[in-house]
């Protein structure tokens, strides 16, 4: 089975938007966070999103503003294997997207055997929170953004059981920007 | 003015406790973490408490347990000069500890013009809120837990604007905290 990691934003108190969806706080752009992300999109794997993670990226990165803004970045997302769980998507506009319609456990785990390189779940707060709970997420990296924001959506939020975490690596970036990543404790 | 810092631990989804006030997840002890906590107890200064956090804190560190479990830290809390603000509490039993009782900013304020030494505020969620609306807290140092709770009491809750901060500090232990220090941001 490949690995499954999840890649989310947050604010330093738990939140990944802004109550009313926003999440303006978590874009800081420097050179040397915009160069690790831009590594993130050229090492390739496939990419996993929930519908509404997905139809915000499917409004974004095909566009000439994308191509313009961050091309190394626009690229490989436009270039990835995309998955999309939903049972209401007919069907997927983007390119090089598969639409995942049965049951969640067993789709990601049939994913997971049948996959050939790693899988990545941006953003997707509710599908992480599930997969969690299902025990499918093998590594969670963050991105913990130098804001307080008072009120918004918990990443996590309605998760079944607490979930402790074995930390692998921190790195600080000059935009205050701080990446952990964990890997679900045995 | 003294600087006044808040120190606080929180899980990965920015919760201070559990939704029932425990507080288990945040002791993590292990020998290196436990050598961070007791140079900071030798270090001396203020602290300054909400009166929930001072009653928990009393109920612990001036006990035989206490001094038998963490003998420097006990010491170190015992001894320092100690605040809680209230308006109920009618004295404090605590040994070095005086109540402020007028209004929360004059007094935060007069706090920080006449102490000799910085003031650290441990725990005391409400108070860290109200203190980062009124713009007194200067540094913000933040302990991660590996874990992430699903649930909980959020630092921060119902602050009234966004709290923008600069990053100054990452320091990674072995047991998985991860410890995090902003200034306000200008």
């Amino acid at each position: 089975m490949v690995k499954l990691s999840s890649f989310m934003t947050l604010s330093l108190d738990g939140y990944y938007s802004r109550p009313d969806g926003d999440l303006g706080f978590a874009h800081r752009r420097d050179p040397e966070f915009d160069a690790f992300v831009a590594d993130n999109a050229r090492s390739g794997g496939n990419l996993l999103f929930g519908r509404v993670t997905y139809e915000m990226m499917l409004a974004y990165w095909p566009t000439p503003a994308a191509r313009a803004d961050l091309p190394v970045v626009a690229e490989g997302m436009n270039r990835a294997s995309k998955f999309v769980v939903s049972r209401t998507l007919e069907n997927a506009s983007w390119q090089n997207t598969t639409v995942l319609k049965g049951s969640l456990v067993s789709e990601i785990e049939q994913l997971k055997r049948d996959a050939k390189q790693p899988i990545v779940i941006l953003g997707s707060a509710s599908l992480v929170t599930e997969l969690s709970d299902a025990g499918l997420i093998d590594e969670y990296q963050i991105v913990l953004a130098p804001v307080a924001l008072g009120a918004g959506r918990s990443l996590f939020a309605g998760m079944k059981r607490e979930l402790s975490l074995h930390l692998n690596e921190t790195r600080k970036f000059s935009n205050g920007n701080v990446f952990l990543r964990y890997a679900k404790a045995r």
